[in-house]
């Protein structure tokens, strides 16, 4: 039995409110228990130079604001740095949401996803990649809609989750207090035919076996398989 | 008659939510018309170099999410700077806030208000200062509450609204369609007897009369003194 | 009676000094008491990306040398960080000066009005709109001569000085060691017909009223007037 | 058959020269075939602010030289940012060779592993893990042999490596051709006990199943094994 | 014949400003022709950590306005970058000061000279070192006015002056027409004795010879001794 | 007798491998005593700003491994600034390696010589220089094998070496130990003729005279004549 009451393998309440902002293409607040990321798709007419003719790009933008957590941190400005966390977890975002689409149905745009954590209460990253999933995929049926893309550029439903191992036990969606006990810790991103996309396991305490691995990957498929069915109740089919 | 129908002593509807972010100790999210702003209070144990033995400081930093307007803007940290506009802005709220506490109550102590425009539909600056004050209020409160300081560090409330000069008429609390064709913009920062704390004016597009100031200041004026009056109903007699 | 023997209303002796850069298009040395501005303009035939075609455009930069005042302060460029002062002082006198040109007549061309100040005594950003604006006025017409443009750009003479309520009197032309003891500063620029340009009032120590207020902007309107007729002197009839 | 003759599960040439530079505590020139890093530990007695008591740290800084690719990239400095690349990169170093330390042993002080690579083919990061643990472990070793901690400080052997899915066909070690070529690729870091201590797998091209993930890991378990009986034959038995 | 009529060992007219600006402890504004340089020198109590205990330190920075020459160049702050031949020359001038100074005499102090070049017309590198000597100068004679040294910190006079070769004739003090077409360009800094404190010599066109080298070295012989007379004029006598 | 043996006129075993490198144009790894020093050459098709049509450029970077030294420094990106020494220094490898071209027979190309210190003992810069120009060559060389230049760029052998005055002894290319002792300290960059390309001299201990400057130049000059040997002796009579 967990702090909150959930057993082992329960994800954490999600609510996902689209449109949240108006000017945006796409626009998600996603809820994952006290986890709350504003995610925002921008579409732009250009690409960056590494890409390639014909085709179309998807990035991601991850920040905290700076009183997201127990304690205030200083702005990434302040430091004229972007912290090296939001630059690994930005990476992450983008791979993955990148996997989602069909650059040359996308045609010559880039889409930013912008995820902004507004309270961070663990699974940050995770919560950043299914509501970036939403704010992209809202974003690609304005294009469709508008007539400016001639078939849906989503090719598959992305969402993540988090695992880990607390006091022996492994564990689906940990919150903060219980990410800050485990030992082992999880990320997987998944599409709808439960393919995995990103994986990146750390034994922070330590070291996992194959066995231990398989079965916090199993969790996440169980959790994303949730999160995946709540972006269909959301967007209907879009494949 | 105004495009959104209001009269043009009117100011938009003002919706304060406390209590949005759970960890700061002051939160308070401002929605007025389209402009939703995000203001958070951090209370911590030091202060800088130039703060006077025995007493506190209050200071506030101002941003924009990339995309809380019509198109999407890079990241300060993406471009190493903060913008000089935010940097403006933020001068302006921390004076404005600072005028709102005794910094002897306040102990050595420093507030540190946190103002991120989630979407930005005109008078972002003046929603800061409204916002920031709520949370800042909040924050002194818990600080009575937990018995750290003696007597309530707040000694005026501060609220904040714009005017302007449209089609050569004065205006209340413009929006970002009207901003942008004013001819005179004016913030201005008031307390609740009606005392002036900060007044910004620029004639953009033609110089203003001393006559024409004083308009615009009263109209302020009216819609202050409705803010604070929404201040009071959330905040209770709090001097 | 004033520390330096001044009356309530009178200003500090100014001295404009131009040429006194031999390479800027227009070059202007100014004292106001102690403090020292020197105001380059630069002519450059290029225009940024927001500028309406066939129009022109306007900026400034303002910078305190490191020994300006009585302690010597870091570089901007050493601390990484334009300084937010300046930051917020340079964008005001941007907008002063680009109220005083015709950016039709200017035509595709950038004039920059770098603002360095060599000493601070108390009044260094409305000095530097003044001898700011002796130095645009002079590049433009060296434009005119040259017949790059075919009739003078200026639309207004604009001139920029400060008041303040120091012991609760209101008084022109701060210095700083009267500046440093202000409840309210205000800073005031206007065109030659006593239109208000820009007007930022403070109340760092109290709050004001709206007729302290205007009190202080009639101060600012002898003075400024003082300033724009030194103007003509320099300059002769330019509109 | 790969293109340089290797089998699928046969990896590049290891070679590890220590005492590269002879100035850092511990120092190990890595070659894994074409790639090429120099890892350096540095040892100084003070610890980070968030280090428990009594305990050390350890961290790590990875960097490519301008040239070490087939196109020249512009210094890190030149662009006054850290690429997110190297962010990413470098976060996943310290947190594997942190897996191989007892802080307690360690004491307070700081052991720093640079790991800047000279020539790059593929495997970088994996290669900087290995390098770097053998620089670490004869700095760890000085300590000892000074009587600095009174033991090893080294608790685990860790090595790093890659394997990836090629035409369908998973490989182990990808060298740059084939990296770039590959649908799935993953890192493994794993101890002396085949322990995973960090994994990172990633869907370039397309999703992957568990079942080749567990493939590509079982790989990376045998190159693993192979590198840690290399370090073993040049740091002996220090567990 | 020179462009400005000078004979090819004759320097340019200099004139020498103390107390140009009133908060320095020492201040000299250096003009050499058409080059105008404010050097400022402040006092502070305290040095950097590699100085030896007892001992203070002398540094040096240097900086061009934006509008000093021809053409404007950015601020170093936009760039968020000191340019490189700031570097360079702030490096020079700050071993030529140390040079002049006696570090025990001087005591835990740090004597930091600011050279902003107002106008630029070659030469400005030696200029703010015979400029700045004087400023230090002028702060050290304060230091022993005030009582806080006993002895005077200063050992030497220190002045600098450049020398090239023009359309292969060798001469002193080149002035930006000259500078910018000469073959072989060299700056020397001496003390009161002749002896070389600093020597910069560069062929940019084409080599030189000894023999040349030598030439050159002698004209700045003659230059420096006659700047060192005029030192000693505005000075007196201080070793 | 030195430390290390050797004579006052004799400078450290060189050994200098090429292709060390196998991306870069040219590459060169050079090892005077225990200065180690990495160069590679790399070419671009395209000019900066300031070149006349027609011509290439060469220019230089250098930088020092964090762990180069006896004391681990941080990272340049950290600070986010170039060192003033090693601005200072790229400036100095620049200007050498420039005066060994023919800007014209190179074309409209830039290379750019990377020249990264594994291992500092010093004479880093004459190191640079020397290694530098190997690469430079190499690089110059292939260009000349594929066809792209028509005749050899090289038009001089170019190489540096550093002497200095220790205990009142002038002593032939200083490693570290002499370095920090001595009182005076020149570097020379020299061609295949005994030209004098840059020279620069410091007292940093006391001021040297005409003389002894010679000397030291003199000194140079052999070392400089066999440096230049052991260039030929690796990329033949390329002239």
């Amino acid at each position: 039995m967990r702090a909150d009451g959930r057993k082992y393998d329960e994800s954490r309440p999600v609510e996902i409110t689209t449109g949240f902002i108006k000017f945006a293409e796409g626009s998600a607040l996603i809820r994952c228990g006290d986890t709350v990321v504003l995610c925002n798709a921008s579409v732009e007419d250009r690409v960056p130079p590494h890409v390639r003719p014909g085709c179309g790009w998807v990035t991601a933008e991850y920040s905290m604001l700076p009183r997201a957590n127990r304690e205030r941190s200083r702005r990434d400005v302040d430091k004229l740095k972007l912290s090296g966390r939001s630059a690994e977890i930005q990476r992450l975002i983008g791979r993955s949401l990148r996997a989602a689409v069909d650059m040359r149905r996308l045609g010559e745009r880039t889409i930013t996803i912008d995820c902004d954590v507004l309270q961070g209460d663990g699974g940050t990253r995770t919560a950043s990649v299914t509501g970036g999933f939403v704010a992209l995929a809202l974003a690609c049926r304005g294009l469709l809609e508008q007539g400016l893309v001639k078939a849906m550029p989503i090719r598959h439903y992305v969402a993540g989750i988090s695992a880990g191992i607390v006091d022996n036990v492994p564990m689906l969606d940990l919150q903060y207090s219980e990410d800050s006990r485990a030992m082992v810790d999880l990320n997987c991103v998944m599409n709808e035919q439960g393919g995995i996309i990103e994986l990146q396991g750390t034994g922070e305490g330590r070291a996992f076996t194959a066995r231990e691995q398989q079965e916090l990957v199993a969790l996440c498929a169980q959790g994303n398989a949730r999160l995946i069915q709540l972006e269909k109740n959301i967007l209907g089919e879009i494949l």
